[in-house]
């Protein structure tokens, strides 16, 4: 089986070869493949930038794999600040002896989640570490939007507004535990990883006035909340039963303690809109496979500022804490 | 001893006071502060992108640590295309256990080498995973730049034209080479990590007409000018006793069996001229610390298309390869 070696990242032939048989033919646009030690690009208007780390593990889970995360991850970070995704950058890190079928699949499977925005690797980095270095492989993508929608922003939450998540939560966090402890439900839960961009288009193409818009990563659905409240010095208040849960992520969550709100998620977002708005937005919405389960869950108050607060099904009421302690370390 | 928990990368209350207390202080800028998805950029034209990861082993070294090279590394990509650095992306993926000292050491050599070419961490991500699945730190950082000068590429190299390199060659690959062996020659052999926009700027304001220019980093100079023997299809002759190189890199290259021109630099960088340019560009180069051995090396010909040849001091000529094999891992 042919492996990754050091020599792969030693910035001789062997990379040479690497980048142009694998990256560039996967990755193919003329920026990427005119190989500077920058891509130069011409943006218009404003532009959004962020990075994110993929260290998940397992690299491989049901629903996708370390690729479709890297691609997704950083793609949904744009869409969620009315950017249109235009530029990725890749980074990897890999493990010397990683099989170069695993790269391969991981590299196609970024190509092909590349598909869903349109948007472009066009520069990269390779690097190689010894074994023990590195567990397999870590990949950093970073990303240039257009920004379409101006003012989205977690400190836009007023009082009224609606809060609408986009399908049921806790997938990706549930898949990754099911994976790594091999937990076996006789049951097929899918990680939710998934580029939200075609979601957010629609929204922005039918007039929904976006308010503040986040993926529910790291963290959940709890620590959104819990940032818009603090940053708009306002209320939100949630139904628990409007929380769409599955009931395999309800089994595991179960099973094992957690609760669906603190799970991480990766192609699950959370959206406050004005309350006249959120017809549109389900109806926009709704023509999404991923967002099937999209449910308005509560709505801002001024009832006590900075806090969530969870109705519970019996009339009693919490506060939802942002998580602490360990959660999941490498969800993504 | 405080060191980083994994809870401080679990997307929770613990992450938020890290990122709080030591990024957004070390960092300072609104952009960062307003914590939302990716940060919003206003661009003048065109915009170089790039990114790299640091991997480096030790993460401190004689002459910088890993995180004055994660600045300089990525701000030096932008530097070659003739950008002005404007915004960086600071992506950390740190081993449970690392010292919060030395993570706070990283962070605080980052910020004052960001304070050299003026350009901004505007957004980030941390990363903690269990023991053993990183070896103590990595950091990637992704980069946008202003383009100030237009069509510098590996592509344009005419005969005639003349190479410099900014200093002597082979510091960072000798100082990693030290540090791990654990050599110690009774000198202060420091590594050239240093961010290189002041120099750049510098032959940008003398009006020198640069057509490539490229930081010898992994694969050092022998790979620079292999690239661009090929890239622009010429033959580029160096006469090797114009290579500047310091008696304890040349001790060390002695000592293990490495050649000077195959050993990474992360602060130098060759530079190829119209010859009639070329002593402008030496006078400006010579202003900084870090240029003060610049020298012409060589010039474009049409002798053998694609290939490096290298004269010795007795007349012998040799291709000068692309550097094959393992090098040193974990170099930057």
């Amino acid at each position: 089986m042919k492996q990754v070696q050091l020599s792969h990242g030693g910035g001789g032939e062997e990379m040479n070869r690497l980048i142009h048989d694998l990256f560039y033919k996967s990755f193919d646009n003329d920026i990427l493949s005119s190989a500077e030690d920058a891509a130069v690009l011409k943006p218009e208007g404003n532009v959004a930038f962020t990075t994110d780390s993929f260290t998940v593990s397992p690299i491989f889970f049901n629903g996708g794999d370390i690729g479709k995360l890297a691609v997704a991850g950083t793609v949904n970070d744009l869409a969620m600040m009315g950017a249109k995704p235009l530029w990725l950058s890749s980074a990897f890190m890999i493990e010397e002896g990683l099989p170069f079928e695993e790269l391969e699949q991981i590299v196609q499977s970024m190509a092909k989640e590349l598909q869903k925005s349109g948007a472009k690797v066009v520069c990269g980095d390779t690097k190689v570490v010894p074994k023990g270095s590195v567990d397999k492989i870590f990949i950093n993508t970073s990303g240039i939007g257009e920004v379409l929608v101006n003012g989205i922003s977690a400190h836009n939450l007023e009082v009224g507004d609606a809060i609408i998540v986009s399908r049921d939560i806790g997938r990706h966090g549930a898949a990754i535990m099911m994976a790594r402890e091999g937990i076996d439900l006789e049951s097929d839960l899918k990680s939710d990883c998934e580029t939200l961009w075609p979601a957010v288009e629609a929204l922005i193409d039918a007039k929904v006035k976006i308010k503040a818009m986040r993926d529910a990563t790291r963290g959940g659905l709890a620590a959104v909340l819990n940032e818009w409240a603090e940053a708009s010095n306002i209320c939100i208040e949630v139904e628990e039963e409007q929380l769409p849960v599955c009931d395999e992520v309800r089994g595991i969550c179960e099973m094992l303690g957690f609760e669906p709100y603190d799970l991480a998620n990766e192609g699950t977002f959370i959206l406050a809109v004005d309350s006249a708005d959120k017809e549109v937005a389900l109806e926009a919405l709704s023509k999404y496979s991923f967002c099937t389960d999209a449910s308005v869950i509560g709505s801002v108050t001024d009832k006590k500022q900075g806090k969530v607060i969870l109705q519970s099904s019996w009339g009693s009421n919490r506060f939802l804490e942002l998580p602490k302690g360990e959660l999941l370390p490498r969800i993504c």
